[in-house]
């Protein structure tokens, strides 16, 4: 295999992924190369210096002993990161403008339907009644994004834009033109007090696991226009208590939910969150990954590093993004 | 009666209105002036100089020999300008920044229900399905904004923001950053055929009246990535032909279409339109006008003209907006 190979390795358990589409736009971007699809291509695994993954079982990345960098093809490395095998050398997360942009397309849309009463709407439509309700403006509503990266910074804009008073919360502090920021354990409070529609894309690591859960929804504004606070979940199944997101939508401690992802992904499909009138459910497609644009962003990354310029958006292990 | 009197005329037959809460808004806001809200109010005629309205009875305005000016409390003008007998001063429509921005949003949470395949979501959803279909970006969806006044340019500016290509069609040419700007009646063609997700903000006028009907639909573009044209109406229920819409929908001219507004409002219950499977149903109410910010944008009109400066947002009677 020539220089700087590269190895594909995607879970084959992952729904509406092309594996055989993504080696295609690798080879066409780094045409100098060779490309292998794992486990299905050949290889020698030493002479392998890059692999790109999707959710790949435990334990196959080790046999990669001359691997300089590992690029995880997506935004979330919590999956890769449970691997306690994995070759220590740099993780890197996408954080490419397509796949943001879409998170954006998923929050906006999601923000906007809370706001502007659509299952209401459709409710009536349903049963052809026609009766507006009093609408209020997009500055009456509190939106609060919990997780300031990439993609959160991205959708507090994009939301502050459409005219809502939008704050965000990170654990290090943030500047964003537009958005009050607030950070560290100490001002989560203020910042859930002052938020009507809560917009979650934090990373999942031990500190974040489970968060969504009763004892932070209490904490959310009720003397919003809604009529309880609403929850946006785009970040990580692990980040939520389904068992309380339910329990709360039922005792009015939440007023609806929108969900892309799970605590068991597909949903179970005797999950009550499926039927449930105040919840909205999408399967984990807020934002693909597009293999045409990741693999652009994968490959000037290698060139970048290889031409003796750092990766960008490495994983901090020990922060667990 | 004071100097300067206000009579505020509403028509008793819209939904969703309070004249009462208007007349306390108009108080507020022109503390030194009589706010007479009519029928329920004694009036003399003579007395008052300008008049607030919102589809007033044909004929009512007649009475008036010394009004200055009539503002209509919405964008659209086309029920005042019925009305034969209306007295010849300006008449002004509303174009505040409220009204305008809650026509953009609901002009990008439709146009993103169609690009992010919101119906076929829900529809997994109700039968407990995961099963993601791919998703194209934003860049891949040309949108076009038929009528390119206040609210027109707003709403393409925000899609412009979230990446949809958009173009914009207007009788005289417009510029606006990043909008592809069409003119006349020579380039509506080729405005059409770049067009998926067809946005109308439209005036209807005796030129525009049942503009959007087969021929006009025939000419949209059928080769991206929705499967086929959406429209989206939000102007005039008079720009419509909906037996067109649904013979449309039938055949596979259109692929789906978002209307709030009707030919009859309310839409009655018969309408086969409430139930059509590719049709989204909103009561009128994209754009609400606020009381106080309407109050607002009429008083300081009213005390900008008192102090000599021209009025704005002056309707063009022989063009109709």
């Amino acid at each position: 295999m020539a220089k700087g190979s590269l190895a594909l390795l995607i879970s084959g358990g992952v729904d509406n992924w092309a594996p055989d589409l993504w080696k295609s736009r690798f080879a066409e971007k780094l045409k100098d190369r060779d490309i292998a699809l794992l486990p299905a291509d050949n290889v020698d695994p030493d002479q392998v210096h890059y692999a790109a993954v999707w959710q790949p079982k435990p334990g196959l990345l080790r046999a990669f002993s001359n691997l300089k960098a590992i690029f995880n093809l997506g935004a979330g490395v919590d999956a890769v990161l449970q691997d306690s095998s994995l070759p220590d050398v740099p993780l890197v997360r996408v954080a490419d403008d397509d796949l943001t942009s879409r998170m954006t397309e998923y929050v906006v849309m999601h923000v906007l339907m809370h706001h502007r009463q659509q299952a209401y709407l459709a409710n009536c439509q349903s049963k052809r009644i026609w009766a507006p309700r009093p609408q209020w403006p997009a500055r009456a509503v509190r939106v609060g994004v919990l997780g300031l990266g990439v993609l959160g910074r991205d959708a507090a804009r994009a939301l502050y834009n459409l005219g809502f008073p939008v704050a965000g919360w990170s654990k290090s502090r943030k500047s964003i033109d537009g958005v009050e920021c607030y950070a560290g354990d100490g001002q989560l409070g203020a910042f859930l007090a002052r938020t009507d529609i809560l917009v979650v894309l934090l990373p999942l690591t031990q500190e974040t696991r489970g968060m969504l859960a009763r004892p932070l929804f209490r904490q959310l504004a009720t003397d919003g226009p809604l009529g309880g606070p609403v929850v946006i979940n785009a970040g990580r199944g692990g980040l939520q208590n389904e068992e309380d997101i339910l329990a709360c939508l039922e005792d009015g401690t939440l007023k609806a939910a929108t969900l892309d992802v799970f605590q068991r992904e597909p949903l179970p499909s005797d999950s009550p969150l499926w039927s449930h009138p105040a919840v909205t459910i999408s399967p984990h497609n807020a934002a693909d990954s597009d293999p045409d644009s990741i693999a652009s962003y994968v490959a000037a990354q290698i060139l970048d590093f290889e031409a003796g310029r750092p990766l960008q958006n490495v994983v901090d292990r020990r922060r667990g993004y």
